[in-house]
């Protein structure tokens, strides 16, 4: 089933310890389609500006990826640029130019408001109602979000929440959203809000999905060299979205697996600069690293003798 | 099979959010062994001042610790008193009297020397070289360390790692002992210089092992009310040697549970002040919360079919 989803297409200049990259792919909307297309069709809407090298995106078409809902309008794209620092962990904007991004108003094509699977990139919550309202019958909505819609909307974005099944954010906005530091009772207050389920990504600290009455969790991969973790994030909600849509369920089951391919994408998302891993990523490469998680994780919980 | 464990042991005075306890028992040798017990008999190697309530340690003594080893001393005992923020992630100190500890020479008694399984809580290398001197044949060597000693006596610690198996630190620890924030490449390091197996406790993001061509990891326990953190490290490294010396076993299979158990001992020891909830915690539980481990972490890696 094909996901809609909405959200950044951008241009993004990045320099780390291991090199550097001029306006290359980027977006939440890029990586998060770049990942999903491995388990299901993706409806991309957007907006960038004549500058921007669409024909670079032929690779999403290729996949699966409906490309119509990205608008041209004149001016420029959606730009920015970043440096990260020696232990990858921190970075520094260099520079964040909106573009025409700054007036976007997704536009649902016609086409698109049969989708089932709705994926919210990090947009202002007005914009990800408005989405919400061109979709006839939703029935898996996900959502992310950041601090600057935490603090300056917040009751638009606690609104909006009251319509979506998953949130999708790191664990600093939970915390924020919540006002609480413990995950557990931050998860808990915002799933009384509307959101039945919550993905944390903590980055190289791995992901915890919260649940009713269950928890999952998944590591982060172990890499060697983190090359680029632009986009990770919006790789793991591709991997997540792209195995719930494929699965077509929310069972206990498939939710599990939907983390480990989310933490699978989001691993090979930081192999490489923008989503060049995923150009040359086979989908046995996903199946294989989804078995080396299970190895990082698996044991026997049964013990035969017990002292004391 | 008794694990010799020296390390400290110790009176603590602990303000958290939850409340205050003054003058409770401590000391990484303390924590060890209240949870290894439950796999494990212990043999203890310490020092106290004559103000120390020995009485206090009869628990452990009931549990299957030979306190024998535990030399009272003229003085004052060691005492940290600390007070936790918040979010409990950090901590001051709010003072730190050595007392008899600061001269601790650890004497290993005649009927400890055969020990097979030995765990050298954070003291100075020097030290732990000692210990290691005066035990006949040790099988499988563990050692903690800290920042203080990585800085302090670099040369003395990286000559007793080559006669250690096991290395469980933090995630800090490992990254200055081998100036790398990579971890994996910072465990090769280490691994390269004398411990095949590398333990990275961190907190509420888990555990990890470093092992030879395999690595795995245990999340965090999700806690709604982490009482008091002191002692979890050690807590963890008495929960994993005492797996490995009933286990006798450092086959990846037995190692995959020691770090699990390792996981459940942590987990259960932030639950109350001092040790306290080992007091009363039964070996049911300690099983149960494997099982949840395994729920929290255990998913179907194989897929039908894959798209693309």
């Amino acid at each position: 089933m094909s996901i809609l989803c909405v959200g950044s297409v951008a241009l993004d200049s990045v320099e780390t310890p291991f090199g550097k990259a001029e306006r290359v792919l980027g977006g939440s909307a890029v990586f998060f389609s770049a990942a999903a297309t491995f388990f299901s069709p993706v409806r991309i809407v957007g907006v960038v500006g004549d500058d921007y090298p669409r024909a670079d995106l032929a690779f999403l078409e290729k996949r699966g990826a409906d490309l119509s809902g990205i608008e041209t309008r004149p001016g420029e794209s959606f730009f920015w640029a970043g440096r990260y620092h020696y232990d990858l962990n921190t970075r520094d904007t260099l520079e964040t130019r909106l573009g025409v991004f700054a007036d976007f108003r997704p536009r649902i094509p016609e086409g698109f408001r049969d989708s089932r699977h709705v994926f919210l990139g990090n947009i202002a919550p007005q914009l990800q109602q408005d989405v919400l309202d061109h979709v006839d019958a939703p029935e898996v909505v996900a959502c992310d979000t950041m601090n600057y819609w935490i603090e300056g909307s917040r009751k638009e974005l606690l609104s909006l929440l009251e319509r979506v099944h998953i949130l999708l954010v790191n664990d600093e906005e939970v915390r924020q959203l919540a006002d609480e530091p413990n995950l557990l009772k931050a998860s808990r207050w915002i799933r009384e809000r509307g959101p039945s389920l919550i993905v944390v990504k903590k980055g190289e600290h791995g992901a915890m999905l919260f649940a009713d009455g269950w928890v999952f969790f998944t590591p982060g991969y172990p890499l060697e060299n983190v090359f680029d973790p632009t986009g990770a994030g919006d790789a793991f909600a591709g991997g997540f979205m792209g195995h719930v849509a494929r699965s077509g369920s929310l069972d206990p089951t498939e939710l599990r697996r939907a983390m480990v391919f989310g933490s699978v994408m989001g691993s090979y998302s930081v192999e490489d600069f923008s989503v060049d891993r995923f150009k040359r990523l086979d989908p046995a490469d996903v199946v294989r690293r989804a078995w080396e998680f299970r190895e990082m994780t698996a044991f026997e919980a049964h013990v035969e003798e017990h002292r004391v």
